[in-house]
C-alpha cells in the first residue's frame, strides 16, 4: 500500500500532500471525521458513514463538498489508486477549510476534504480502565457528530497508560458509562448485554447500530456498579470489536458475546 | 503586512506553506495555540503566553520545539519578516505533530509550530447572548490550557447568531458563569467589578491577570442572574477588552469600567 492522500479530488504522495496552515480544521478543531473498515477493498457500511458526516456538517453549519451519492464511489477510486485490495481502515477527514484570524467563519467556506488509508488488524484484546481525568457532556450536542477535538479521548488514553491499559471508559456527566475513548461500550450485566442510550453521552456508533440490530442488546444506562459487576464488557468500532480482559485491575471472567460477532 | 507564516523554523509564503495532513493537529485538534498583541511591532506580554503554552504541552504531554527563552526572539525575527511595525495581532499554534492512524500518540513525537500575523484593529462593543447549545466542564483540566478543541466555542457564537449577537457566554456544569467564547468575562455586580474564579470553568486568561492585578476585581462565582442586574459587562482577550452593549437583549448602563482599562 503506497503512502499516497487524496486531498480536495487529487491523489498525491503523503509527503507532497499539503493542509494550509490556515486550516480551520487545523487552527480551531472545526473539522469531522470518519473511519471506515476496507475488506476486499471495498469500504463497507458507507451509507451509514455518509449520513452521520452529513450530520455533522448540519450541525457545524456547512457543506460538504460532495454530493453524499459521491462519497462511495470517490472512497472506491481513492482505494484503487492506494492497490488496497484486502482489508484495510480507511480515514475521511471533512473540515470547514481555510479561514481569517479568529472563531467566526468564513461566509463563502471552501471545505477540505482529506482521504488516507492504513493497515487493518483485527483489534487485541485490552486492559481497560475508567477515566477520571475526562468526562462527557451528555447534554451537548457535539456527542452526536463524530468530530475531531480528541483531547479529551487523548487524556484518557494517557491515563489508561499510566495505568498499563490500553482503553479507557469515559463517564458522563451524571458519572455513569458513556462509552470509550474512540469506541462504543457493551457490557454483559446480569446476563443481559446492554450498551448506554445515545442521551448518556455515546456517540451513535455505526458498529454500535449494527450490533444492536443483530443482537437486540438492551440500551440502558450503565453505572459504575454495573461495570463493576459485568460478566464481560467490550467495545465497538467501525474496525472491529475489542473486548476487555480486564477492567479497572479485575479480570473479566467471559468473552463470549465478542467473539461471536466477528464484526 | 505580507502573507507571510512561520513553520518549524522557515518564514515561507501562505499559500506554499504546508501542515502534513497526518499532523494531530489537522487530524484529533491535539494542539494548543495563543494570541499575541503586537504593538509597535513588539509582541506583549509573550513570558505569560509562553507559560500558558509550556503549561498546556505539559499536560498533552510533549516537549515545545523550542527553548521556552527563545519564544520572544523568534516571534520577534518574524514580525520583522512579515515588517509588522505597528499594531498586529500574532497567532502562534502548536500541535504535536505528525502520527500514524488512531489516537496514540507517537512515542517521539515531532510537534509543529506555525505563527501568523493578521491585521489589529481595537475589539469593537458587542451584543452578546447566554449560550445554551454549549457548556464549559470545570472539572476538565482542559479548562485550564489554550488549546485547539473550539468548536463548543464555534457552536456557541452560531448560536449568538442566531439572535443577531456577535459574543456568547459559556455556562460551567452548575449553570454558572464561566467565560465568553474566546474571552474571560467582566461585570459589575452591585458595584463590584467580579470575575469567576478559575473553578468555575474559565480559561486563565493572560489580560484577565493584568485586569486583576490593576483592578483588584474580586474572584467570585456569578450566576445567571447576577449576570441579569450587572451594572456592566466586558470580555478580555490578549487582543483588548470589549464591552459588552446588552446582554440577552437588555442593554446595559454602562461601559465605564471598560473604557478606563485600555489594554
Amino acid at each position: 500500500m503506497s503512502e499516497l492522500v487524496w486531498i480536495d479530488g487529487a491523489i498525491i504522495e503523503a509527503s507532497r500532500a499539503r493542509i494550509d496552515p490556515r486550516d480551520r480544521g487545523f487552527a480551531l478543531g472545526d473539522g469531522l471525521y470518519e473511519t471506515i473498515r476496507v475488506r476486499n477493498g471495498a469500504p463497507t457500511r458507507v451509507a451509514a458513514h455518509v449520513v452521520r458526516l452529513v450530520r455533522g456538517c448540519a450541525l457545524l453549519d456547512f457543506s460538504p463538498p460532495l454530493d453524499p451519492h459521491d462519497f462511495e464511489d470517490t472512497m472506491r477510486r481513492f482505494l484503487q489508486a492506494t492497490d488496497t485490495a484486502g482489508d484495510a481502515a480507511l480515514r475521511l477527514t471533512l473540515t470547514r477549510g481555510p479561514g481569517p484570524r479568529g472563531l467566526a467563519p468564513p461566509e463563502a467556506p471552501k471545505p477540505t476534504l482529506v482521504m488516507t488509508v492504513a493497515a487493518w488488524t483485527r483489534p487485541a484484546p485490552v486492559a481497560a480502565i475508567t477515566a477520571h481525568v475526562a468526562r462527557r457532556d451528555e447534554t451537548s450536542p457535539l456527542c452526536t457528530i463524530k468530530h475531531t477535538n480528541c483531547l479529551e479521548a487523548i487524556l484518557a488514553r494517557r491515563e489508561a497508560a499510566s495505568y498499563g491499559a490500553d482503553e479507557a471508559v469515559l463517564l458522563n456527566q451524571q458519572g455513569r458509562v458513556a462509552e470509550a475513548t474512540v469506541a462504543n461500550l457493551f457490557a454483559v450485566i446480569d446476563g443481559t448485554l446492554t450498551t448506554p442510550p445515545l442521551n448518556e453521552g455515546c456517540l451513535p456508533g455505526v458498529a454500535r447500530d449494527e450490533i444492536l440490530q443483530r443482537t437486540g442488546a438492551a440500551q440502558r444506562a450503565i453505572t459504575q456498579a454495573d461495570l463493576a459487576r459485568a460478566d464481560e464488557i467490550f467495545f465497538s468500532s467501525a474496525l472491529g470489536v475489542r473486548s476487555a480482559v480486564a477492567m479497572d485491575g479485575r479480570r473479566l471472567p467471559s468473552r463470549t458475546v465478542a467473539e461471536s460477532l466477528l464484526l
